[in-house]
């Protein structure tokens, strides 16, 4: 092993370190010398002590006490990565009042690849008129406990920004029974669950007689913790504000 | 072109001739030297006349009065075929009755393909243990207007039987929200809808790690009424009796 | 049916009017009240007369004798899309030196959808480095005699273009046997052939642990055949100048 | 943990055990506490030793020296599974010598949904008429050197198979340039690589109209690994003679 220098050293500091995203993270850390794990904390009570061994703080944690954390890292000057889901209005207030003073990333999905298909679908929801039907169909292992996925609704927005809509407003979701026909520009969504899938997604353009279907498979949960990782390293040189995965992977 | 014998010409019947089937049924006739058209009826006042000049009945119109026309083809001595969606447990004691006396044909999809698929789908249930989870994704034509299609519904009973469970016990159906984990044993359901898409099934059996899946894509509507006319023309030459496509395609 | 006048009709010769392809380029002609069909020509002899008659032409008939034909167009000022495949680097001169004198329109695929996917797969290469592998599949009917298939060469040209390289250098085709491992930077391409598929097409971004899916399906000819005709409407106002369909469609 | 009797536990003896399927075989046999590592060889000469010390050997390595590993197998009584691709007839011959003494299971692929997808195909391959064409599509990772996978010909011996055909008369492999029309009665294959796929397949049957798509995705290398330790559970207690994955599945 090369002798790696103090000063090119980040020390990167988890926030639901126990589930199975946390263990992700750890284990993304091992993989790079130039990275160490700060510790990880699951409840609020030692965040203090994490903040002070970090030099970049990753979120996967649950919305439970998030805009707290916020105001400590503010305070304490240390950038933070949000890739926690289910947040409210109230939580995005506290992220840009965070962006004021440190580096805040927040995102749905930390894949490179993900972010690529989101751009790609944007600009074909630009380009194509609304006779193209949009579907978003998605599939995730059997204990996932909530549909979409986070990931379904991120490209969903992109579509919906695509087509200058407000998704709320188009969304066709949990077909079942006499639904009626389409409703013209309608962004639908369908969620399929089984097995150990790490997640698949595909949007589908359908208009008469043809179909463009834009796709991402993952194939493990590492992809979307190592993009983490490698987000917070970015993260930590970066000047006060909010970001996206977009801003780093400089795809928009 | 050959000269084509009286004693060999089916002459076909079509209730419902008016909507899309309707005219693709009639389509699916004229491509045949041995078939003649006898009439198509929309209302049943003149139904008695389409009996008489008909040697086999086909039905893809509605629920609505079609006990009455089961009736009047047992009494007489004409089967048909039942490829109407929607039916109710009454529907399904009239066929029954009509059985007795003439042969009916009763299936959710008339093509070879999808029944081909259907015994595949029951046979990888029989085998494969509850570990495996199963869901169903079709898509179809932005003018459908339920939801998941008849024959979704077709391969989950497929799949029901092979497991030696009933479908309706198990199936979970237009996931959104917080539905919690899959349950073990379920049978899930997804419906896209979009574009003039003629009808796309896949079975999904997902376990850890590894995914089977079992699909049918058909490119137009003409392969279900072909499908139709070939199964009239074979029930034409059965006993009294109720039939599947199972029956005809010898695929049990 | 609204009354039409003379002025607003475009009379559209068709060059190859016997093959499938002809016959589904008369059949969009005859959807639409201000296109006429001129005639069609399969041999070179009353290419004259074609000429006379129309204020476009459509040619997806062979490279032989394409020459001759371009440079008629080209003395008698009629616009000219050109359909075929197969050509060799010298068509492409000769479409050069006509396009000087009238509009002409070459192409691989006339679908809008089609179009669309090339422009979002240069897009995904332009941006994705090559640790990202792109393999390029293709599904078309029984009949068909070479592969891969135009369109795959062309959504092949549109990845390499978006990577900066020649297309030529870097095809990976038919892979059989001891191939050894993947060359880094190589586009693969695979063929396969069956039943009635129209064109289904698929561009395949692979790194590790991801994929990315592009992809595009026709349900039958006829979308291949109306795009080429809502081009050839297009082209009639167009100057001298050599185009393809993303000027048309505004894609690029 | 419980206590686990001596006389339950399962040696296995590992050959090829520095490969990567290597690595996965000894991760599959920490995962069990009944079973255990009895320890591996990459060279002959302490090939003896490991004999002693195993209930069941693995073998993943290669072809050279397999019909020695055998002999010793079968003079020690020790059951063996062989995982090896690229045999040669003479290989198979010494597993029917061997099989005269000892239990051998020879196979393509250890997982119980490819094996559990062979079954199906032969039995579609059977029952439906050669209008249906048979493709074979696979993908596998950047690194794999052959094509077809092994396991893509494991699929379609079993499409033979179901239509009474030797594949090698009937195999199109590598399309590419002027193919001509496709063979009527050919079963087709097409190779894909790219990024980390660890073996994705399907097989498509084909008609006018319709297509059956049936497949199989694999996560990860470990559920190869496990099938091969399971099935090495299993072969300990079989009397000798030569087995398939489908007679440990009860499959056919």
């Amino acid at each position: 092993m090369t002798n790696v220098g103090w000063e090119v050293m980040t020390s990167i500091g988890i926030i639901g370190s126990q589930g199975r995203m946390g263990h992700a993270l750890v284990g993304a850390i091992g993989e790079q010398e130039d990275l160490r794990h700060a510790g990880g904390v699951d409840q609020d009570d030692d965040f203090a002590a994490l903040l002070a061994h970090s030099d970049v703080l990753v979120d996967f944690s649950s919305p439970d006490g998030l805009s707290q954390r916020l105001d400590l890292c503010a305070e304490a000057g240390k950038p933070v990565l949000v890739g926690t889901t289910g947040l409210e209005p109230a939580h995005h207030l506290s992220i840009d009042a965070a962006a004021q003073a440190i580096a805040v990333l927040q995102t749905g999905n930390t894949s490179l690849g993900v972010n690529m298909l989101a751009a790609l679908v944007k600009e074909a929801a630009t380009r194509l008129g609304d006779d193209w039907d949009i579907e978003i169909v998605e599939m995730h292992h059997r204990h996932k406990v909530d549909a979409p996925s986070g990931t379904a609704l991120l490209l969903g927005e992109a579509a919906a920004k695509g087509r200058n809509v407000t998704l709320a407003d188009q969304s066709e979701r949990g077909r079942d029974g006499q639904t009626g026909a389409r409703q013209k520009g309608a962004i639908g969504f369908a969620s399929l669950r089984g097995g150990s899938v790490a997640g698949d997604h595909q949007v589908i353009f359908a208009a008469d007689e043809e179909r463009i279907e834009l796709g991402h498979r993952a194939e493990n949960r590492m992809i979307f913790a190592r993009g983490a990782i490698k987000a917070a390293q970015w993260l930590r040189g970066q000047p006060a504000g909010r970001y996206d995965m977009t801003d780093m992977l400089g795809l928009d």
